[in-house]
C-alpha cells in the first residue's frame, strides 16, 4: 500500500513539466536536504524546478549542493504540481490552501506521525528516520542516477534527523541506505565540518555561562542550569543558541533529570526539562501548564527567576524522593 | 589474499579447544568490544575462552555483554592458541614474547596500519574502520549466529572508533555491517546512554575552567585554552579527562587552529594542537620537538605556562599570516 502511494506520487512527478517544492519554517537539515535531493533529481529529469523556504537558510547548511536555488518567494505563475517535503501541515510553510489555484495538485511527503494528510496524495511514513530516507526511495523509483550532489543532500537529511545515527529512530534500513549513499563518494569530512564544526562563539559563551551556574541537587540526580536575560544580551546570543545546552546537564554521570531555566524577559521563565531513564518530565511539565514527551518537556513560569528555580527544584526533589517505583 | 589470511585464522580458532584473547592498555570501545564479540562467538562454539586486559575496565563500557569475563591476570596454564585483537604490537598488551611458551600459536587481528606483524598469522586490514568490522567478518566466517550480545559488542567497537560514524575512516561497508548488526534488535538507546551520556562531573568542571580561559587570536583564526595544575587538582580530574576539550576550541566558527596548554607540572607544559582545513599542526609541533598528524599534533615545552602560551601564540600567528598558500 505504502509503495503504491509512492508509485502514484512518482507518477505525478514524472508527468509534471514544472514542479514547486516546499519545506518548513525554521528549516533544518532534513527538510532542506530532502527538498534539495529531490529537487536536483527532478532537474535531472529535465523539469523546471522551484524550491521554496520561507525563512533564511541556516549558515551551516549553505554547503548543501543547490542551496542557492532555494528561494523565499513563490514562483509566478505557480506550477500546477506542488510537493511538500517534511511538512506536517501547511502552517509549517507559512502558507494557506487558498494561496494555491484550485487546479493545483498537492503532493505530501513526510515522516512525521502528526502529519495532517493535507495533500491530494499523502505519502507519510512515520517509520522512516528522516524524510531523507523517503526521498532516497523516491529517487530510486524515478530511476534518477544517485549523484554525489543528490547523495550529499540526502545523507545530511538523515544525519541531522538521527543525531548522527544516535536516536532510536535509526534503523537497520537507515544504515543500509547510508551505505549506498557513501558509495557515490561523498565527502564525509566536509559534511561533518560544515554541519557540526561551525559553532558560533556566542553559543560557546552561553555554554560557559551555563556551566558557571550549574548546580547539582538530590544526591546527584538533578542538574540545574540558569541563564538570565543579561546572559543572552551580553553573549549577543539569540535564544535558539541555547539549544543543546541542557544536554551538558543531562549527560553528567548519575544525573536523572536536567533543568534549564531561561529568563526570556522579566518574570517570564522558560523551563526546559530532560530525563534519562525513568523520570516522566512530561507529567511534571503538565502539572505546571506545559507539555512534551516523557524524556523532553517544558513549561513557562511567570515569576522571578529565583522563585522559579526554587519551585522547580523543590517539586522535582519531591518527585525524585518517591523514586523510580512511583 | 586478505580473505585467505582470515580463513587461516578462522581455521586455527576452529581447531583450538582453548583460546586466550588479548586487548590493549588504556582499553577503548574497539579493543574491548572486538575482544568480547569474538570471545562470545568462540564460547558459542563450545571453547574454553579467556579474555585479558591489563588495565581497569572503563566505567562507561561495563555494560558490554560479557564485560565481567575480562580478567587482568593471565590464565594458568596458558592456552596454546592466543589471539591479539586491536593491538599494533605486544607492548600494547604490557606483555613480552618471552611470556609465552615456545609452542604458542600467536594470531594477530588488527586494523592499525602501524601493526608490527608480530604473530604467526597476521590479519591486518588498515581499511577497516575498526577491528570490530574484522571481528564481524570473522564471526560470519566461523558461522556463529550473530546474537544481540555479540552484535552489541561489535556495534560499540565500530561506533567508538568512527566517532559515531563521523570520522573519514567510515565507509559504505561500515554502514552495511552496522545495518546487519541492527537487525539483531540491539538496544541503541541503551548503548548510546552508557557510552556517551555518563560524563564525570570532573570533566565538565575542566570544560568550565577551559572555557573561562578561552581566548581568540589572529582575527578569529586561533583559539587558545589553558589548564593549570590547580585546575586539575581542584576539579579532582585526571589529565585524561581533558580529552575532547580542545574540540570546543576547534569547532568555533571561523577557527582554523585550536591549542590547549596543560600545565602537567611546574614548567612542563603539554601543548595539544588541532586544525580544521589547511594548517599543518604536525609541522608546527615538530619544530618544537613534538609530532603528530596534519590535523592533530602535540609537543611539550619546559617553561612556565605564561611563557609557553606567548611562544605558541606568536609562532602560530606568524604562520597564519603567511596564509593558506604557504
Amino acid at each position: 500500500m505504502k509503495n503504491s502511494v509512492r508509485a502514484q506520487l512518482a507518477e505525478e512527478l514524472r508527468k509534471a513539466p514544472r514542479v514547486a517544492l516546499f519545506s518548513h519554517v525554521s528549516p533544518d537539515g532534513d527538510c532542506l536536504g530532502s527538498m534539495l535531493g529531490l529537487g536536483l533529481a527532478l532537474e535531472a529529469l529535465g523539469k523546471e524546478v522551484y524550491m521554496f523556504n520561507p525563512d533564511p537558510f541556516p549558515r551551516n547548511l549553505l554547503f548543501l549542493p543547490g542551496a542557492g536555488k532555494v528561494k523565499s518567494e513563490l514562483p509566478n505563475p505557480l506550477p500546477q504540481c506542488l510537493i511538500f517535503v517534511d511538512c506536517s501541515d501547511l502552517q509549517r510553510v507559512k502558507l494557506d490552501a487558498k494561496d494555491f489555484p484550485a487546479e493545483s495538485l498537492v503532493l505530501n511527503l513526510d515522516h512525521h506521525i502528526s502529519n495532517q494528510n493535507f495533500g491530494h496524495i499523502n505519502w507519510v511514513d512515520s517509520k522512516a528516520s528522516a524524510s531523507g530516507e523517503m526521498v532516497y526511495d523516491l529517487v530510486k523509483e524515478l530511476q534518477v542516477e544517485l549523484t554525489p550532489e543528490i547523495a550529499t543532500n540526502i545523507y545530511t537529511a538523515i544525519l541531522t534527523d538521527t543525531g548522527s545515527f544516535k536516536y532510536s529512530n535509526t534503523t537497520s534500513r537507515t544504515h543500509r541506505i547510508v551505505s549506498e549513499l557513501l558509495e557515490t563518494g561523498i565527502n564525509l569530512a566536509d559534511i561533518h565540518y560544515y554541519v557540526y564544526d561551525q559553532v558560533p562563539l556566542a553559543k560557546l559563551e552561553l555554554l560557559r555561562r551555563g556551566l558557571n551556574q550549574l548546580k547539582i541537587y538530590a544526591d546527584g540526580l538533578l542538574a540545574v542550569m540558569t541563564l538570565r536575560s543579561n546572559d543572552f544580551a551580553e553573549s549577543q546570543a539569540e535564544e535558539s543558541l541555547s539549544e543543546g545546552l541542557i544536554d551538558h546537564g543531562r549527560t553528567i554521570e548519575g544525573v536523572e533529570v536536567a533543568v534549564l531555566l531561561k529568563e526570556v524577559k522579566a518574570d517570564v521563565i522558560r523551563v526546559s526539562l530532560r530525563s534519562n531513564r525513568w523520570f516522566d518530565v512530561a507529567k511534571f511539565a503538565h502539572s505546571f501548564g506545559g507539555g512534551g514527551h516523557k524524556r523532553a518537556a517544558g513549561c513557562t513560569l511567570e515569576v522571578p527567576l529565583e522563585e522559579a528555580e526554587k519551585i522547580v527544584i523543590k517539586a522535582i526533589e519531591e518527585e525524585l524522593k518517591l523514586g523510580r517505583s512511583s
